[in-house]
C-alpha cells in the first residue's frame, strides 16, 4: 500500500474516523449477529453514529458490506504480517507459530470472514468481490508462515505441509464457531508443532 | 415403482415420502441458497409438493429447520459410516481414507452443514440444537476414521493425530466453498497421507 500525504483538514479527518468506525463496527457485527443482521442502521447504532451520516458514507447496504470485506481482509493481512513477522524475526519455535496461527483463525475476524464466505457462496455479486481477496490473503498467508517456519519449500513436500498446516488452523477456527475449542486445539496443536517438525526436518 | 404388494398404509406412506422430500430439498437449499433463502415455500416448491401439504408437515420455518438439521446429521453419519466401514474391512491405505474424508467434507451435504453452524452462530436456539448432535457426529467421525485407519489410540499423540485429519478436511472443505479447490486438496492430501503414515508408524 502507499503512503499517501495526508492533508492535515480536521473535517477530513473526523469524516475518515467516522468511516473507519462504521467499518470496524460492520465487521463485529458480521461476526457477532451475522450476515442478515448487519444493516446500515444497526452498525451505524453500533458505531455511534447517526443514521444519516453512516448513509452519508454508506448509502446502501451492498455498498457497506462491500467496503467492510476489504476492511476486515485488510486488518486481517496487516495484523498476521505484524505478528509474523514480528516471530520470524527471531527464529521461534514451531508450536509458536502454530500456536499464533491458532488463535488468529479463531478471531472475531476470522468468525467474521467466515460469515462472508457462507453468505458469498449463495451471492454471485459478493462472491466475485470476495475470491480475489481471499486469494490474496491465501497467497500472503502462506508466504508469511514459509518465512516464520523457516521452511524450505524446494524440498518436495514441504509446500503442501505449509498449506496444511492453514488448512488446520481454518479447520480449527470452525470448530471453534459454536463452541470453545480452546482446550482441544491447544493439544492438537502442539502434537501438530512435532509432527510439522519431523515433516520439515527441523 | 411398480404395484406395491398389499400397502398397508398407503396414506401414511405418502405422508412419511412427502416428508423425506421436503426434508432433502431443505437440506438442498441450505446448501445452495443459504440460510435465509431456505423459507417453507421454497422448500415446497422445490420439493414438488404444495404449500399446504408442506405446512401440514412443518407449520413453521424453525420446525422444518429443525428437522432439516436432523435429517441432514443423520445422513451424514450414515454415509460415512457406511463408506469409512468397507474402506475398514478391507485394510485401506491411508491415501484411501484421507481422500475419501476430503470428499466428504466437500460434499453439499457438509455445504449445507456450514451454513447451519454459521447461522447457528448467531442464533441461541438453533445452537443448542447444532450443538449436541454435532458433538455426536464428531465422535462417531472421530472412531470411524480410527478404524478405518487402524490406528493405535494408546500410543501417545495418535489421538490428537486423527483429529488433525478431521479439522484439516474440515479446513479443506471450507476451502472449497467458493471456488473448486479439488486439485490443491489432492496434491495436499497425497502429502499428508505420507505424513500420517510416518506419524501413526504405519
Amino acid at each position: 500500500m502507499t503512503a499517501q500525504a495526508v492533508p492535515r483538514e480536521p473535517r477530513q479527518d473526523r469524516s475518515r474516523a467516522t468511516r473507519r468506525r462504521l467499518l470496524e463496527a460492520a465487521v463485529d457485527c458480521l461476526a457477532s449477529v451475522g450476515w442478515a443482521g448487519t444493516t446500515v442502521t444497526v452498525v451505524a447504532e453500533r458505531a455511534g453514529v447517526s443514521r444519516g451520516a453512516a448513509q452519508h458514507h454508506f448509502r446502501t447496504r451492498e455498498e457497506l458490506v462491500t467496503a467492510a470485506v476489504e476492511y476486515g481482509t485488510e486488518v486481517r493481512l496487516h495484523r498476521m504480517r505484524a505478528r509474523l513477522d514480528e516471530l520470524a524475526g527471531r527464529r521461534p519455535d514451531t508450536l509458536e507459530v502454530v500456536t499464533l496461527l491458532g488463535e488468529m483463525y479463531s478471531s472475531p475476524l476470522f468468525k467474521a470472514a467466515l460469515q462472508l464466505w457462507v453468505a458469498a457462496s449463495s451471492d454471485e455479486q459478493l462472491r466475485a468481490q470476495v475470491v480475489p481477496l481471499e486469494a490474496r490473503f491465501g497467497r500472503e498467508a502462506h508466504r508469511l508462515t514459509v518465512d516464520a517456519l523457516g521452511a524450505d519449500e524446494s524440498t518436495p513436500g514441504v509446500r503442501e505441509t505449509v498449506q496444511a498446516t492453514l488448512d488446520l488452523v481454518r479447520g480449527l477456527g470452525l470448530a471453534d464457531l459454536l463452541t470453545d475449542d480452546s482446550s482441544r486445539r491447544t493439544r492438537l496443536l502442539h502434537q501438530w508443532a512435532a509432527t510439522l517438525d519431523t515433516a520439515l526436518g527441523r
